[in-house]
């Protein structure tokens, strides 16, 4: 009885705590975190091997708050483990009772949400956008697995949060994979943000739900320490991930404010006392005493690991080789898609790091020469994008550098998912094939064409840890896509990697070298400037002869980075006419907007674009959709001479 | 025996048909098509109620093929049966066998997957991104019984298809809203793309899962003529929708590339004259024989339909009033989340086609407004965005006006649900609260950053109908908020309207009007334009107010849409300094894109601008997140007096 009557003591405390701290913010969920308070002192005081001193430790047991919102309830005990917040691993800050008033304050690392990247390293991923928890724990499994390291993955998700379809999409992946060191605890405590969560989301049929899934389900009162400590004491099933359904009470040792769809705000500073002096009585129900000392096992010893060092590939004719595209050395055409193939199984031959992911479309993407390879670092997601981005995030915060592929029009499915990993400040490395219009015949719903505007918005953003939120790269022929896959594994950070379905002319030397914020220049001239990357490039380099043979002649840029340096284009420009023309195969807000920012900062030369200007629909060839939305070879003619004047 | 005899013709004839359009397309998927051939024989011709040559009929029974790529069987089947396609329900076009082998060309109305828009109304809703089908059947049930019809609702899923979260999420929506007239029917053939299913999709675990999701489960060889006709015949289960699960071959009737993971390509056209025969074979075992003559039944008769009027809404003191509101006239201070639900009320009061979706947010969306005055057209969707977006896009072409709202940030998480809702010209309103940063203290995975530029890019885009992919709102005050309501309810197409959650003041009249791409100039100076909107426009006012102390005078102008037209904004610049300071609380891709590109095309305007320079954070106060990202009323001043060289 006394464990069981410490952990309802340190349950008591810890609420305590959520309630002043939120009130004391002035924001904040305490009645979610107080729903936890058990489940979270068994797993962290007692149950999980880790030291709160030393979070970074590579054999950790891992806890991801998938409901982000609950926070409070963990920087209350790990305030009171005296765990290390802070970016730097060899200077670590010990956190203190009365750290916990900075909830949400800008200088402190107790952020509304769980945030890792603002120096909570207990956590591996922002959270806050529900759903997406899971999946990040399917990561940090696939990722200890791989480092051969016997860590467990606890992963506390909400009952009205397993509405999100992402949830189910982990919970098949899981199975799929076997990860059976990942343990969910569903925190069943009725109630959702406007109205109690639907009947869908009882612990009944959430249990019913899990077992269908292939989950070994174990169903608790959440609140009774015995039953926490039973469920957690027996996880090692050999076959099936174990599921914990705890029935919870939102607000738990408050009789005032339960059952009254009381979410999101603190108790008002008038009222603090007597909902701690509910909580007390609360104690003495249950007969809490804190007589046992708590102290997390600590994890096994770590391997000494070796400092990464930068990633150098093999040369690309090297490269094709190793994936059997010897011929294509001879043709000189090879789709970016077919190159970014190459450069992945490159970079999975130099660097152990190297880690790829895809949802079932490994055979257009060309990550299938990466399954091939290395198959013990390829992960199969099937037809579930959300969770495989999230799985990527945990990846990442494994140490791992992945490399995650589909249609650029699947990979919108995630967008929410990238955001978080954006916040996380994940390590993330999206491929997106099949992008712009030049697939042609399968029409616009496999078509992606508002990516670059989405993903360029990134590119503006400081990631305040010296890196920007996010690089894109747009190669247009197959040497700078296999380049691009280098230069993508050696920045830290978020990138996006625009590939295109057709097989396009080499347009560049075997040899030649690409940076981050460069681009190149392809021709010169006198007249007018034109700007392009990817698939368009081609089409801008033909429009460039002809316009040559009329008497126009233009620099061509091919812009295959965001951000992009844009100085070298701009003095082009002002030197031959003042004008370019950008020529992009996307909805607004790519090159021309790129260009047109820095153009319009000077005020002295002018820039007009040309991009994808309708509704895409299927035509048999790429030049019949091309022309259907404004990007033919005429249009860019067109509009060159009307520039020029000629 | 007669009647299975002739399915089994028809399912050859159509089969013969799939594989001879997609060979002379050369793209498609005839191995798909090929499994769901007994299933769309039973459903088009014998099963559906509903006129080929009138699609459009309001009483139709509604197919969703949720698997896109199987689309030539439908096809095959329409163009047997003599359907309607175009898009002029008075002027229809009857599609002929002949028609097929114009698949996917630029000018067909067969488009490479389900495609509406493009003359298509057999269909409701553009599919081919996988997993949105059954959301979109939710949203047509939901449509039929506010319409008091007895409709049914079928909709053809892949079990690969199943592994996406939104087919659970719709799984729910549809047991909790009781649309017992949806009833799906997944095709178990066993393959994805790159592989066969995993073992969770199987048809037994995919069985299971939908059981325990509350579902009806028939199980059945697809086939079988019998057992389809008969897991058909009796539907009218009183509690539980229906869920057919059926075991299919991919490939049926070619043994030749049946196991082969034969996808996505047609039969070369070397072999099609094999293929054909062996599909004759299989008709010869299965006792193939048309000797029944097929007509569908028809739709029940349908009332004569009044012809919508443009929607006027209560003047917005009235419109404050009725929600309650009354008080805020006095204290001059309204957030615009708040005036949006006060709009989107007096929107229900006006017009009966108004309908509301929120994602347990409605008492932070201010939609709750709505639920509680028209409680039978609000539709809570819990925290599951996909299926919101998807089911919206049902109830569009089901003739409703869905408004749609949930955080900024969650509905990323739709992102590729709103690309497909694009590709059917949905009339979706789309309403994002919190967005931006001024919610502060709860840090950045509730707050919409990149959002803008991924609509912007929607809004320089013609959607083929006389009206544009989308149109984007920013009120930066309650009667702008109040109005956009009225404006986006009243033009056809996509709109996304970006609500703030602190209460600003009020700085229109009550009786401003405003106009599709309109903007509003607020101060009248001599040395610089500010342009800004939304919650920003509160800050640039005041520093606008600030320079002028220091003898800067600036023109401000409240750019709240886009497409803007920008010629006041340029010539007003041109005419006082010639540079725009633009100031915008997200990432690039907003607001300085928009003005650039327009005075970059022209070059005689300078524009500067400031966005959310870093990924942000919690802080306790508004203003301090602003200073933190570099949008601090410190930072637009100085950036002013230093673009005038004060």
């Amino acid at each position: 009885m006394s464990l069981e009557s410490s952990i309802h003591a340190k349950a008591v405390e810890l609420s305590k705590n959520a309630i002043r701290m939120t009130t004391t913010a002035g924001s904040g969920h305490p009645s979610s975190a107080m729903s936890l308070a058990h489940i979270v002192v068994e797993l962290m005081y007692r149950h999980m091997r880790y030291d709160p001193a030393d979070p970074w430790h590579p054999n950790c047991d891992r806890l991801v708050l998938s409901e982000g919102h609950a926070v409070p309830i963990i920087y209350a005990a790990y305030a009171d483990l005296g765990g290390a917040v802070g970016n730097r691993h060899n200077k670590p800050k010990l956190l203190k009772a009365e750290d916990l008033s900075a909830l949400r304050e800008l200088d402190s690392e107790l952020d509304g949400h769980p945030n890792p990247a603002e120096g909570f390293p207990f956590f591996d991923a922002a959270t806050g956008s529900l759903g997406q928890g899971l999946s990040v724990g399917a990561g940090l499994a696939l990722g200890a697995r791989l480092d051969g390291i016997n860590k467990r993955i606890f992963v506390l998700i909400g009952d009205g949060e397993s509405r999100e379809g992402q949830i189910w999409e982990a919970a098949d992946f899981i199975v799929d994979h076997q990860l059976t060191s990942v343990c969910v605890i569903v925190n069943c405590n009725g109630h959702g943000q406007a109205a109690p969560v639907s009947g869908r989301q009882s612990s009944e049929v959430i249990a019913g739900k899990l077992g269908a899934f292939g989950w070994e389900v174990k169903a608790i009162d959440g609140h009774d320490p015995a039953q926490v400590v039973a469920a957690l004491e027996n996880l090692n099933t050999e076959e099936k991930p174990v599921a914990i359904v705890a029935r919870t009470i939102k607000g738990w040792g408050v009789p005032s404010i339960i059952g009254k769809n009381y979410h999101g705000k603190p108790i008002p500073a008038e009222d603090v006392d007597s909902a701690l002096a509910e909580l007390d009585a609360t104690a003495t129900d249950v007969g809490a005493e804190l007589t046992e000392r708590f102290t997390p096992p600590a994890p096994p010893a770590a391997k000494a690991k070796l400092k990464p060092k930068e990633i150098r590939i093999a040369p690309f004719v090297e490269g094709l080789e190793r994936v059997g595209l010897s011929s294509t050395i001879k043709s000189k055409k090879l789709a970016t898609r077919v190159a970014y193939g190459a450069g992945l199984v490159a970079l999975g031959d130099a660097d152990d790091r190297i880690v790829a992911l895809d949802a079932d479309v490994s055979n257009s993407t060309y990550s299938m020469f990466f399954k091939e390879k290395h198959p013990d670092r390829y992960f199969e997601c099937r037809i579930a994008e959300q969770n495989m981005i999230s799985v990527a995030a945990g990846l990442s915060a494994a140490g791992k550098i992945p490399f995650v592929s589909s249609f650029g029009k699947f990979i919108a499915r995630a967008t929410d998912q990238i955001d978080l990993a954006s916040i996380t400040r994940a390590n993330l490395k999206i491929v997106a094939s099949h992008t712009g219009v030049s697939l042609g015949a399968d029409g616009p719903s496999q078509m992606a064409v508002a990516d670059l505007a989405y993903f360029r918005s990134m590119t503006r953003v400081d990631d305040g840890h010296g890196g920007i939120a996010c690089r894109v790269f747009h190669p247009s022929d197959a040497v700078c896509s296999y380049r691009c896959c280098e230069l993508m594994a050696n920045v830290r950070g978020m990138c996006y990697l625009r590939t295109h379905r057709p097989a396009t002319p080499i347009i560049y030397s075997f040899e030649e070298r690409f940076e981050l914020c460069g681009c190149k220049q392809l021709r010169e001239g006198r007249h007018l400037t034109l700007a392009s990357s990817g698939y368009m490039l081609n089409t801008v380099l033909k429009a460039a002869e002809e316009l040559a043979k009329a008497g126009i002649t233009c620099h061509v840029f091919d812009c295959y980075t965001f951000p992009l340096e844009a100085t070298p284009i701009l003095s082009a420009a002002r030197d031959s006419g003042g004008v370019i023309l950008t020529v992009e195969d996307n909805y607004a807000g790519g090159l021309h907007a790129e260009l047109a920012e820095a153009a319009a900062r000077q005020g002295n030369v002018r820039v007009d674009g040309l991009t994808v200007s309708r509704i895409p629909k299927s035509a048999k060839t790429a030049e019949e959709v091309f022309t259907h939305v404004g990007l033919g070879l005429g249009h860019i003619m067109k509009r060159a001479r009307d520039l020029v004047g000629a």
